[in-house]
């Protein structure tokens, strides 16, 4: 395994899927960071709760708030890298690529499909939160949002967005065995991608 | 506390602390991921442990390969933003600051001297790592390392890296109580920092 190994399926998908298995007692299993650029050239950090694969692909989910400062990083340098460590098994996932940001004024009707399916696949507690003030300006008014009320047949409101990573590099280490595979893909003659991975030194 | 609060003294330092506190059942309570920015433009992260604070002030210590490559990030781009989620309270500190990278080969006699007291703070056996073929480069040999050893008064080794981060703006939130809190600094005349907060939306 020291030297590469072509596959035309995520082989670290497997990996994740295993862990995320492992470690399903835990709430937080779901919970990745999310690293970003900011228009300063300044790294920004914070976590994010895993949505799911796209359907039959290796793509990773995200809801965010259309209105929260990561928009503007991600149109600044729409790179990011997800930090994902699961507690239980201590494995480390760290994954790379480009993200798409999916809003409601998006043109293409597939993914407009998609930012509906996430908002109805979110719960109706969670779905008040995109009801609320702009995060991260200064409170106004003490619980706000507390009167919000959403018909749980609403489709999803202006402030949701849904981000889509796309991974073009993953790193994963396990410290239970001391083992760390680089996986690394390249674009296939037939639009899809090709997975290489090394074994290289934690 | 919706209004800025002026302190002399690191006032999000104290929620740290306890937060460690009421964490401290969890081994996994001392890792944080660290977000940079690599030469290439784009964000890179990895989970970091905590190694204490420096005396007497809120910079934070840790522990690093001088070979791994988030040293040539930091060299690039000198910022960083910790994301350290604990799992149990579910609080969400997001700290940004300057990075300083501190090697054998450091002229300042005082630098020097905590990298060395931060050597005989770690356990022996993470002592053994930095002798460890270079990270990320594919694997060579089975095990390697595996005869390594390092008689425990021997000093830091030339792989072994200091990193400090020095606070800028630490942004707080609590997902227990809804409530966020920013804290951000600026330099005062006596070359201390003044860190005023604000309460902001979630």
């Amino acid at each position: 395994m020291a030297g590469g190994t072509a596959s035309a399926s995520a082989p670290w998908k497997t990996l994740l899927l295993k862990a995320l298995d492992s470690n399903s007692h835990l709430k937080h299993s779901a919970f990745f960071q999310l690293a970003t650029v900011g228009s300063n050239g300044r790294p920004a950090n914070r976590t994010m709760v895993f949505r799911g694969f796209q359907e039959n692909c290796d793509k990773i989910q995200i809801n965010t708030d259309a209105r929260s400062s990561k928009i503007e990083d991600i149109k600044y340098c729409s790179f990011g890298e997800i930090c994902w460590y699961f507690t239980d098994s201590w494995e480390q996932f760290r994954i790379s690529g480009r993200i798409d940001i999916i809003n409601g004024s998006n043109l293409d009707p597939l993914k407009l499909q998609q930012r509906q399916k996430a908002w109805f696949a979110s719960s109706p507690k969670s779905r008040l939160q995109y009801l609320g003030p702009i995060p991260g300006l200064p409170v106004i008014t003490e619980n706000p949002g507390a009167e919000n009320q959403l018909d749980p047949s609403t489709g999803p409101v202006d402030a949701f967005c849904l981000l889509i990573l796309d991974p073009e590099q993953v790193d994963y280490l396990n410290l239970k065995s001391n083992e760390r595979l680089m996986f690394t893909s390249r674009p296939s003659a037939n639009g899809c991608k090709v997975w290489i991975f090394q074994k290289v030194n934690p």
